[in-house]
This record gives C-alpha cells, sequence and structure tokens, in this order.
C-alpha cells in the first residue's frame, strides 16, 4: 500500500508514528508532510529506514491509497492546521489512517467528505466494544511473554519490541508481536489501542491479545507503554504489565534523559529502583525478571560514547545491554531466549 | 429525595453500593429489591444503617423518586432478571440512577419509555467528555490528601473514606470528598467515575476534582480503587495513586481475605510488600506514607476477636488501625490530620 505521512513541525524526532512506519512497516511512503522542512528527504535525517521526499502539503503529495497522520502530540488532539491537508486528500478519494484520540470518522466534515468520495477512514486508536476485565489467565498459553518496559515515555519500547521480533525472525524464532499503540497496531494491521481503553479493561484490553495469539508461537513480544512512574500514564503501564502477566522484560531508556519528558519536576529515578518497581509490582500476579537493558543513544553523535554509554547502562543493570538500532540485538535477544 | 435500590439476590454482602446508599447517603430509601430476600427488612442484616423493608420487584414499592442499580458486578453487565423492574419504573415515571458500564440511556427500550414517561436516566459511570491527560499538579493545592488503598477490591475503602469524612467533619475540621466510583458520586452527587475513563487518562480525571475542590479545604480524602496487585484493576489503583499525589494513605484489608477476589490463583502479599509497593510507587511521582490502616471485620462475629485481629493488624503494619465502622475513627483519623 502507498501512503503520505503527515508529520508537520515534528519530523523526525518529534513524530514517532512517522517514523515507526518508516523503519518497520509495509507501507510504501511515496511522502512526508513536514512544512518545515519540505525540500528535504527523510534521508537527510535518517539514514537507515526507508527513504521519502519531504513536502510542504498534500498537493505535492502523488496519487497514493492513504494518508497518514504521523504525530500523536500529548492528549491525542487534532491540530487544526492539518485540516486542508486531510481535506484535500478525502477529495482525492485517499483513504485516512489516524492514531489521535480524535476520531477522524467523527468530524462531520470528515465523514461528509470520506462518504462522497467513497474513502475509509480507519481510526486506529477507536477500540473494539467487546473488551472487558482481566481474568488473569494470560499466563496459560504456550509463548513465553516479553514485555518492554520503559523509564519514560519516548524512549524507544515499541522500537525496541520490533527490533526484537525481526532478530528473532531472523534467527528462525517464531515469534509473535503484540501491539498496544497506535504504530504498532498500524504496523501490524492489528491490536488493542490500550492507552485508549476504558480504564478498568486495561489489563483485559492486553490479557485478550495474549491469548488470541499466545499458542501459534514460542513467543510473543508485547509493546510496552508509558512508564510505571510517569505522573500521566502510569496506569496503561501498570495495566499492560499486569495484563501481559510477562515472563521477562526489558527496560528500555533513553540516554541522558534526566526527568519525564513534560513531566521536568519528576526526576528519573535510579536505574535499580526501575528494576525493583518493575519485578516488585508484578510479583503477587505473576514472577518476573528484567533480563536485558535497551538504551537509545540517538542523543549522542559519537559512536565509542555510545558504546561507553552502552556499557555503563548495562552495568548498573546487571543484564546484557545495548542500542538494538545502533548496535545489533544479538546479546538481548540471547537474554531472552 | 425518596428512592428503591436493587440488589437482586446480591444483598447485603455482594451489594456494596446498595449498603453504601443506605449507610451514607441522605437518600430516603423505601424499598431494597432482592426477590431471595423479600419478606425481610434492611435491619434483619444491618442494625447500623437506614431500615427499609426488602420485596421482591418494583411492584411491591411505593411512590419514589428514582430507582437505583445498587449491584456493580464484575464487568459492569446488565442483568437481564433486571428488565422488568426498570421497565416497571420506567412505566411509573420514576428516574433512574445507574452505575453499571452498560449505559441505560443507550439501551432502547429503556431510552423509548424514558422519553415516553418524561424520566431521567443518569448514568453515574459516563465520564464527562472533557477530561485529558494529568498534569502532574495535584500536588499544588491547599488541602492536605488523603487517599485510600487496598490489598483487594471490597475490603471497603469506600466506607474507610466515608467514615473518616464523617469523623473529620465531627471534630470541626474542614474536609472535602473526592468520589471516584459510583456509589461515593451517587452518595456526593458529583465526581469521575475513574474505572470507566480512558485509561490515558486515569491519572488526569483524579487530578482534575482534586484541582477543582482541593483549594476549598484543608483535607481532602480521595476515595481509592481497586488495589495495586489486582489482576484486572491495577491500572485504576496506580491511576489514582500518581494523579491524586496524595500526601497520605490509608491501607485498607478485610480480615481472613487470603487471595484475590475472583481470582483465587493469586494470594495477598504480606502487608508490608503492599506498603513498600504503594510508597515506592508513588515516591518518584510524589512522596507519600502509610499512616493508618482500616480493617474490615465483618467476617469476625465476636467483637473481642475483632479487636484482636485489629491489634494485630495495626502492629504488622506498625501504625495506628481500627475497623472504622465496627469501633471508632479517633486514633486514625489522629493518624492523619
Amino acid at each position: 500500500m502507498n501512503v503520505a505521512v503527515l508529520a508537520h513541525e515534528k519530523f523526525p524526532n518529534a513524530a514517532k508514528t512517522a517514523v515507526g512506519l518508516l523503519r518497520y512497516s509495509d507501507y510504501e511512503v511515496e511522502a512526508v508532510l513536514d512544512r518545515d522542512n519540505a525540500g528535504k528527504r527523510v534521508s537527510d535525517f535518517l539514514p537507515d529506514v526507508q527513504d521519502a521526499p519531504i513536502v510542504a502539503g498534500m498537493d505535492d503529495v502523488p496519487e497514493v491509497d492513504a494518508l497518514v497522520i504521523g504525530i500523536a502530540p500529548i492528549g491525542g488532539g487534532f491540530d487544526e492546521s492539518w485540516r486542508s491537508d486531510v481535506r484535500t486528500a478525502l477529495e482525492r478519494g485517499t483513504d485516512l489512517i489516524s492514531g489521535l484520540h480524535y476520531f477522524l470518522e467523527d468530524d462531520e466534515e470528515f465523514a461528509a467528505l470520506a462518504a462522497e468520495n467513497d474513502c475509509d477512514i480507519w481510526d486506529v486508536r477507536n477500540p473494539s466494544d467487546d473488551l472487558t476485565v482481566a481474568q488473569g489467565v494470560a499466563d496459560q498459553v504456550d509463548a513465553e511473554v516479553v514485555l518492554t518496559v520503559g523509564t519514560d515515555c519516548s524512549v524507544g519500547k515499541m522500537t525496541v519490541t520490533c527490533e526484537l521480533l525481526e532478530a528473532a525472525e531472523e534467527r528462525g524464532v517464531d515469534a509473535g508481536f503484540i501491539p498496544t499503540g497506535q504504530t504498532g497496531i498500524m504496523i501490524d494491521g492489528w491490536g488493542n489501542p490500550i492507552d485508549r481503553v476504558i480504564s478498568d479493561f486495561t489489563a483485559g484490553a492486553v490479557e485478550e491479545m495474549i491469548l488470541e495469539r499466545g499458542d501459534d508461537y514460542d513467543y510473543l513480544f508485547v509493546e510496552g507503554q508509558g512508564s510505571i512512574v510517569h505522573p500521566a500514564y502510569s496506569a496503561v503501564t501498570c495495566g499492560i504489565l499486569h495484563g501481559s502477566m510477562a515472563d521477562s522484560l526489558v527496560l528500555c531508556h533513553a540516554a541522558d534523559r534526566e526527568a519525564i519528558h513534560g513531566y521536568e519536576r519528576v526526576e528519573i529515578p535510579p536505574l535499580q529502583e526501575y528494576v525493583d518497581l518493575y519485578e516488585n509490582l508484578a510479583r503477587p500476579v505473576h514472577e518476573t525478571e528484567v533480563v536485558a537493558g535497551a538504551l537509545n543513544t540517538h542523543s549522542i553523535d559519537d559512536d565509542a560514547a555510545a558504546r561507553d554509554a552502552v556499557a555503563e547502562f548495562g552495568d548498573e543493570l546487571g543484564v546484557p545491554a545495548t542500542d538494538l538500532v545502533r548496535f545489533d540485538a544479538d546479546d538481548v535477544l540471547e537474554a531472552i531466549l
């Protein structure tokens, strides 16, 4: 499927959905919309993902099957500065894929244009109606369940999950993906948007996916969300931890991150405190262990310095660690299998 | 307001909303509907709450302003065996108040009957549309924030919160209530149903209430939900803990409870483990402390044995503890103020 990805004023560093799709999805990205970077190319910023031109708006995009909203602002609202691009897409008969909390199919103008031009709108974050409370049985599936957990949002949990999945598949390991957020769901074409379900059903929505896929694979890699000490999103993190009944955890962190992003009053606690919190919180429901660490060294230019940071991070955790994007996933995968 | 309270087959032990209303609300309860106990009275089971006859159905209820659904089954569904009573109520022009996840106003038959007979339907668990993510600022209000936390569901967190509130008011302490569940909201006529909000907004929905009331009182008593080790509901508990940024915690437990209710595979961990979990999980966002314990001794007939159980519970926690319903709230209140 050919798509354009909207990421105005945010590409690449604040456009994690756009970057996730460029890196891991099967979509052919024909253009990225970012009015601040029009005229450049994706490869000017990210050499290791599929390349595409960056354009100012939909008028500069060739015919595509869908326009994907590739940014997810805090709160998940729709920015009115995007309206003309979405309108143009629908007028051209282009489908929409969006992971915003604001559902495009509920927007009167977009709904009318979609009907008129025979376009589909897939609001990825609109959860299924049949979710319910967890039964506490995710540990009864055949697969080993591996969950990525974080010190904060935007440290690379989805990326690490996808890298582990690819590395496992390359080794011939029978591994399945449990997507829990908009980008993962777009990549896999399937999944429950855990941050958008009714809070009572948070664990249940994860469990439902584990039960659906858990007997078809030897390993399931569950995309984590948020952080257990996040002032806004810890509920989601906690629900995924207990709902997945994970057998092992991979702790994800970003180098140089010292406070919770957007909540600078909340300092990042020492790493060992995270390990204790995740393990101690999980234990009464299902015993688990942090078996590996993943450090996002994007903020460090020099490879040698990045290796040092990874080594220090691994030493502090006492488990194998790496940057799975910059280096390779072998050691971390080995610790899991 | 005069009400009837539906609690078929569950009164009193599995009807915590009904019992909460009988004990703490300003509603005048004219009848409790429970087909298994028709002909008895509330006082046959509960000597210390307002009394009312127990009847088999709406046909035996005198004219009332509203029918309240007083039971909240796991999952929050509507039991079809209640339909004829709800239908009768609407046909008589009686309003409905319900805390189910299943919204009665979305039921076609009930909506039509309500329109026809000019009845209001208040689905207490239907959250406000304008909730959003927490900003992490609940600690900026003037009030001291006190949160009840539990070892499990149905151990008495709402009851303890209401008892503390009443005791504080009796002492002339300027104390406000932050209701987070259907019963508390019915009692106070206000509040966000935290277990029903979008999971990303769990902490934010609590924070919003703290900010609204926090400068009007010296103390806020926040109704806790679930338990931090509950296989299904821990997400809600975690969101309330971080969203409220509570200054002190009261740990609630039920005597003789050995496993999570309805999840018998999950053993109740040692009490000290709960203290550590709640305090360690809260600390990175806002430091807090378990300052008192509340033991529900309902399962113990003998008062002396109940006193022994309370003493043992307090010793194990190392903080003042009591059963606030059976004895009095003084020591626990003293530990908070």
